[in-house]
């Protein structure tokens, strides 16, 4: 009988040779490093204190060295802190923010292996590309958070791996981890989105945790009237090729300004233009025009954002950043900044146009972005850019990394005056060529 | 501007007057009183000893007076041990076995006002019903368990309310619960299907929980793109009269037998024509022609069940056990029952037909079932019956009831030499008209 997709999915996770390439050790490495950076600044996040203040006790330490009611707890604290300031990276193959649901399934307090840690985020991995590809992209465009959705199973395959399960048992695993598998994108731009990372980590744990016990579950559901049925819309592969199980952190995008990943070609365009022109490009007397594939920025819903969420999920306001400061950073998404009359000034200047011609069907890679600017007295200047920046495509510099990390983990420390506390812990996952705190 | 549905939903479970009819307060005492004598005889059940497994520690206990990891590990076992044995009650309105999510988020270590339980079931039953409106009854065909889909709405109603959240509040609960309800019909006939409703019942505890410590989610979760759209087939009620938001205990329909509800109609037609015939039914001389309304009973697979899980899920099984013995009991669902000859021999006498004429689209409640019994020498009996035992249309008669919970508290006693510990706790719910140890 030919292996049904759950097998070959039980295979590819638990495959003991999951590290064999160093290129790959590496990659997972960096991904790591960038999470646990990001968290350090979403630790003083209004979301990350909520659901510490729900579910801190006296059991098990989140990141920050904060008590929790027990691990389950420290791991859902530590997923909204990761991905509280949208800042985490992205698994284009997945339609998934990744590391922030793998990093805290499997850098938990009970963990200490760090070659155990790095074999169960890349099962992790693997679980979440194969079920993206089975599920299909409708899964996510019509309106499934494939963080949480997708996450789940990646978080099931992490824990279950560094849980030691048998093939049997990981099925009974994802078995448990599909009937838990939620997120609606209808709680974009509330505390929720940032839940659900923390959400699909713990419920993941909880499935290979289940699963591990005994709870059976069925082989049935990625079959008739199971997961694929329910979740997607209809554009799956049934049978993918092995391609679909590979390990693939190369693919891993790493986010360089911490807005949504749709406006960050625009950003980049704005910063190759700048880069050419010079500072002068934010004069008062220049105009811009952005054009974009149609349906590509359809997250960015807020031309003149008002407050920080929304100044995330614009398609202007982080140009404007970028335009008139250069890269932007975390400090330009303060609510306090957001109403700089200079900014204000330059969004008033720069028209968005979506080109028809180029139908991305909400697809955030699709087609080229082109960035005219227009001098009084000079003629236009015109960029154009196909690649996201930080993807395998235009992958993010070294020093650029150091850069975004230094500045996140500064953030922790100035709130907290001292150092994060994970970082001590994570000392063996070698994560010093990335983060010195 | 007209109160959106949200709206209307936090309204009527924060509703304070929720009680003020008596016999609503006993219908739901009575629901109570199944549920945990269910539970009861659920606690020695595998499923339930190895989510013990999994979730004990040294923290809140379980209703068994066995300790777990946490007050909503507790809540995920005593949901477990609910519907280990799918002999919990029903609520067909809202396509979901209520009170097994219910009581387990409402009869917890740290609650202790009965009348504030009572009001949190009762929030918990008109969420069940809106959401199931709201959805519309395609949810359950397309294959979601609306036990733990649904129910992780009711749950969160109930947790909410003693939590005592503002409407902001609740909307924000019910945001987060859109966000965590899963569970596949796939998963049936395995362990995952009564790990469903602990995971409902901690779920909304969970969604409640967060709402109450300050976590935020979307208004927009039942409108475009929101949880009637990816969880739905179309036929929901955008906007639905006031009825959906009733309270109506009434309506939850009582077990007496401890298989799959679709077989029920089944059982107590065979059960009619053995009152009227008399013993003499089973005899060897005898065949049994039923007729039930097309696709009425197409969760029951097994015409010839070869462990107790697939007798539960059989059309022959139980209908064999009641012409043979009367009711089936839980001892008739033992492993070791199931090989009996003479039940053997009564199955292979047994005729089920599906009447084309009435397409049920898998409504267990739809039709009429006709029941016809030939012995050699004499004129065929025909027997027919419409509605399902234990429902409104045929409510269960209080004798029985006794004596069903009195043989589930048998089983834990049996078992654990002890009778069964929230039994005391839950002395003021006065539950003794129903339970006694």
């Amino acid at each position: 009988m030919p292996k049904t997709f759950l097998d070959r999915l039980c295979d590819s996770v638990l495959n003991p040779d999951i590290l064999s390439k160093d290129e790959n050790r590496d990659l997972i490495i960096r991904a790591i490093a960038d999470t646990l950076a990001v968290a350090a600044a979403g630790f003083p996040e209004p979301v990350t204190r909520n659901v510490l203040k729900a579910y801190g006790g006296n059991g098990p330490v989140a990141w920050s060295g904060e008590p929790c009611e027990s691990e389950e707890a420290a791991i859902l604290v530590n997923g909204a802190a990761a991905h509280a300031l949208d800042f985490d990276d992205v698994y284009l193959e997945s339609m998934a923010h990744i590391s922030t649901v793998l990093v805290p399934a499997v850098l938990r307090p009970s963990v200490n292996d760090p070659e155990a840690i790095l074999e169960a985020f890349a099962a992790g991995l693997i679980a979440a590309k194969a079920v993206a590809r089975r599920v299909g992209a409708g899964h996510y465009h019509k309106g499934f958070h494939g963080t949480a959705t997708i996450g789940t199973f990646a978080a099931a395959a992490a824990c279950g791996r560094l849980a030691g399960l048998t093939a049997d048992e990981m099925a009974n695993a994802f078995a448990l981890a599909a009937s838990m598998s939620a997120g609606l994108q209808v709680n974009f731009s509330t505390q929720t989105k940032p839940v659900h990372a923390g959400l699909a980590a713990s419920a993941g744990y909880r499935a290979a945790r289940l699963a591990k016990a005994g709870v059976t579950g069925s082989r049935d559901i990625f079959r008739e009237r199971g997961y694929a049925a329910l979740y997607g819309a209809g554009d799956g592969d049934d049978n993918p090729t092995d391609s679909a199980f590979e390990l693939r952190p190369d693919m891993i995008s790493v986010k360089l300004y911490p807005c949504c990943y749709a406006s960050h070609r625009l950003v980049a365009i704005a910063l190759d233009a700048r880069s050419k022109i010079g500072a002068s490009i934010s004069d008062a007397d220049t105009r811009y025009v952005m054009s974009v594939p149609a349906s590509s920025i359809s997250l960015l819903k807020h031309h003149r954002p008002q407050d920080s969420m929304q100044a995330k999920f614009s398609p202007t306001y982080p140009v404007a950043v970028a335009l008139l400061r250069g890269t932007p950073t975390l400090a330009d998404f303060a609510d306090a900044a957001i109403a700089d009359a200079q900014v204000a000034s330059i969004i008033d200047r720069i028209e968005i146009l979506e080109d028809d011609t180029q139908p991305s069907a909400g697809d955030i890679e699709f087609g080229t972005v082109t960035f005219t600017v227009m001098k009084e007295g000079h003629a236009p200047c015109v960029f154009t850019r196909s690649a996201l920046p930080g993807s395998p495509l235009d992958p993010p510099a070294f020093a650029a990394l150091r850069e975004k990390f230094a500045g996140c983990l500064r953030i922790y420390n100035d709130t907290n005056r001292s150092s994060f506390p994970i970082l001590e812990r994570a000392g063996d996952l070698s994560l010093n060529r990335w983060l010195s705190n």
